[in-house]
């Protein structure tokens, strides 16, 4: 196949950042990629070669994209599964496989899968709806304190509750969830695996994720994580049996707890790139979004050692601003060692929106570290 | 100046290769960008937010683009320098100065300005055309041999040619032109200076070129040179000067000769990213791309430094190849360490036409230098 400079065509559902910092990667190999979102001003909408504006959840329109192209994968995990399903039985290649999507799709079902494929996680019980946690509570089936996950359209944070008293329960949507025992833990920590169709698999060292602790989205990943190689080689081979029993292919990153002895239990999965991994793109020989490309496309992969150390920062929209996006003192971080700014695109910032991340790339992990701080001290996502 | 996400506007005189690897920053930082490029197949006709079509040496068509926009640049020289005076004297930043442009982009007036400014520089004559040209070499006012350049619309390899005997002369233009004096080198080395309207000012390590025999075109750019410390440092020293005294921003790449008894002398210039900086992109804490678009926007400037060594090679089109472009065994390169190819997006292929390069990134010089010869020997383009 050749895909270079030719009439192969790229299908990608979903033209956020993701999708934007995919695109690099597709216009560097000059792959012809078309996408499909339903904002007219998804970051995405220049730098593919045809936009398409429409909802990914509608089965009309994703099948009716996925017939323009030679093969489909997505950036987000909420679309129609069944228009994907439609267009693999007919023969379109969609990567991942709507099959490992439906896997992951909803996270009762996807922790089923690790239990049945005896892969560590978190103790769990899944309930239809709100109510019948609420029985199991009173009842003392399930003990306070839990994690609520809702299993279905959570994303960065909304979808995950810590529920340490009963009442807590009361602010809860009436939805599908499961409840997850509270593991103590030192570290979360994820591996990025990346897997082609003829079965090369690779996997990227293992991050470190420090969260902030109201909004609950990553603050810093730090690669290589600060941890015994011991405990990294063990979640690396974890992370590619997780992605072999999915048969995933494309990247798959995989979010872990390091335990207080020291187990890894998988938290879940995400089935593209990842925040997780957007250090890569200056700190590692091959990019995700690079590898994500390859995989799909059935290219040997990338290396996926680090040249450098790589600590990256999130850019989001700070409280109390809404509207039209400043990024306050980006010029004093430019000024710094090693510190690369993605801006999304995104022209209206709100309270804890991703606006974009920072990179810090540095030989000397203390001195990324260092900068690291400084940056995330620094610069800040207002509105004018 | 907020230049991100907002409304400000950078306009860019040609969509080439230059342009469309520039592009990959502008859409890093979210900086919205015009190009104006005469090809209605130039490779940034997409990436950019608007795309105009026009001849970039066309008085009118220059300075209508120019007014649209905020800042304005150029990735090559060859655009109507009298348009860039009016927009700038019209209080536009026009980044090179039309002014460093006019002493650049005729080699005649360039070779003076090192002279006068005692920068070495191989002995040279001009001649207003051949025919002067000719009557020096008979009179033997100008001795064989000489190497003989054209001062205006040269372009990578056309318009510099060896002249061993009278008789060659007779197969050249009848142009303005110099007779430059040749100098016993051991390598052509090369320096990328960037500085800012503020005057920070950096230079990246230096470089070492290999040509193709016959095309005249870079074959390989190797980072750092293997050259010893005195030398480069001599050679950073020299292209600083060269940059400072042209008052330049943006961009300045430096290409110069190591000659035998290790002098440096300054062979040409070119204001913009240059073929000799792409290793940047994979090898550097900051492209040159990057950077450029920095030094325009007088942001800070970035790390210039390596974090590993990087060698590059053009793809450049096979003899006996014109038509729809295929990039033989580009499948079985990307499977090795650290190489990355870069596809500029041109659908035909003709001999020697400049379609791409691969950058070799290794922590290791010499196993870089071998993967680097191994591309070289093994990707090919040609047509269908």
């Amino acid at each position: 196949m050749n895909y270079f400079s030719s009439d192969f065509k790229l299908g990608i559902l979903g033209g956020g950042q993701l999708g934007k910092m995919l695109l690099f990667d597709t216009r560097k190999f000059d792959i012809q990629t078309y996408v499909l979102d339903p904002s007219d001003e998804a970051p995405c909408k220049i730098a593919c070669n045809q936009f398409f504006q429409g909802d990914l959840m509608d089965f009309d329109t994703v099948y009716n994209f996925g017939k323009q192209v030679d093969v489909l994968t997505f950036e987000i995990e909420l679309v129609n599964l069944e228009a994907l399903e439609k267009l693999e039985n007919e023969g379109k290649k969609v990567y991942p496989s709507p099959k490992t999507l439906r896997l992951i799709q909803n996270k009762g079902v996807q922790k089923d899968f690790y239990t049945q494929h005896t892969i560590p996680t978190a103790p769990y019980t899944r309930f239809e709806n709100l109510d019948a946690l609420q029985l199991a509570v009173k009842s003392s089936a399930v003990e306070l304190p839990f994690v609520w996950k809702c299993t279905e359209f959570g994303y960065d944070g909304n979808g995950v509750k810590v529920v340490r008293k009963a009442s807590d329960l009361d602010l809860l949507p009436n939805v599908e969830c499961i409840a997850e025992t509270m593991i103590p833990f030192k570290n979360e920590l994820a591996v990025i695996v990346c897997r082609n169709p003829s079965g090369e698999i690779k996997t990227y060292p293992v991050v470190e994720m420090e969260f902030h602790p109201e909004a609950n989205q990553v603050e810093y990943v730090i690669c290589p994580a600060r941890i015994n190689e011991k405990v990294a080689e063990k979640a690396r081979a974890i992370a590619l049996n997780v992605s072999q029993q999915f048969n995933h292919v494309g990247l798959l990153a995989v979010e872990m707890f390091q335990t207080e002895d020291d187990e890894i239990l998988v938290n879940e999965v995400a089935p593209r790139p990842h925040n997780s991994g957007h250090y890569s793109i200056e700190a590692s020989y091959t990019s995700q979004f690079e590898n994500h490309l390859r995989a799909i496309l059935d290219l040997p992969l990338g290396n996926t050692d680090s040249k450098v150390a790589g600590i990256m920062v999130n850019l989001v929209g700070a409280e109390g601003h809404s509207g039209d996006v400043v990024y306050e003192n980006i010029e004093t971080i430019l000024g710094w060692n090693g510190v690369t700014p993605h801006i999304y695109g995104k022209k209206q910032t709100r309270p804890f929106r991703k606006m974009g991340h920072v990179t810090i790339a540095n030989e000397n992990m203390t001195e990324a570290r260092r900068i690291a701080e400084e940056v995330k001290n620094t610069i800040r996502v207002i509105s004018k």
